[in-house]
């Protein structure tokens, strides 16, 4: 009965990428918890990068920030 | 108050079945809970098929095998 | 394969309510959308009155402000 | 380690709102909770028109009721 | 920045299977996206199974009639 | 309209810091996007230490090894 949510930044998420992480996240729910795969959903959620904020930025400009940072 | 999230598979559902939908969660919350339709937020969230996974496998491919199997 | 997700005020919503919601959002799912039960989870999320926030305050708060302006 | 999700209808919200919004939300976890701006996470989800319901109509729709009640 | 949301019904789940879906679920977004741990967030919902409906009834009772069913 | 959802780890936030959530979501909405607080939601999720995971542990495991490795 999982349900299994996975958000993430649209970055290019290929088909078999998709295929992999709903797999994986069955597998991990059958591995651990002895469920059963019918009843276990798992929903991928691909979010633009302009609508996912991490330290108060937007995603692209924290990360522009790091690599800077990084650099400096 | 009651926030209602719908998550299907997206797959060409008419914006008359989305007005059924959220009358219908909404007459449900009326109904069993006496809640105020004016504070009842229904969202539908279509996801695509190739991020929705069942059975540990993407859902048109799961729905394949189901297929195969009643027909094997 | 539908996903509904029923968030709602814990406000003493008893077991039969529960099971209302359940068969009436699984039976809308059928009548609108010709989906599976066996594949529709409900999944019922009871919120704390302090958690829940609408007009900027906490529901509670809120009630009591609307009930004083109706009797005003 | 804060989540934030924000849901909003999608109408035209500009990159420059959203980076508001992020920048928003990521400041009250910090001045009110003292959280780590790092490892919080704001999610910006914009839901079609059609997708939303409230007072057990689509938005549009429940709009030009609420216009049309006031200019009554 | 991965968040993964499990949901999952509250039935004894102990603090060591916690820690592996964590850790499984942080691996599986490492190996298929090569993503950074440290942003990775998995969040686990128990939900009661009075919460939890699917084939249009609550858990318990669902399962019940699949077990009569069985030994039909 | 807009449903904002603020999960964060179940760490004893008062009733007086839920209210300031609250109040801050809703405002943000508010001056952001010039949104109506009488049809705007706030929910707060607090979620136990042991179900929420990041760099592949349980919340309180990586703050001590963080904690570590900043003294070491």
């Amino acid at each position: 009965m999982p349900y299994i949510r996975i958000e993430i930044t649209r970055e290019g998420v290929t088909q078999e990428q998709k295929k992999q992480l709903i797999a994986g996240a069955t597998e991990l729910m059958v591995r651990v918890l002895d469920k059963d795969p019918a009843t276990t959903f798992v929903v991928i959620d691909e979010v633009d990068l302009d609508n996912w904020g991490v330290g108060g930025q937007p995603v692209a400009e924290w990360r522009r920030e790091q690599a800077a940072a990084r650099s400096g």
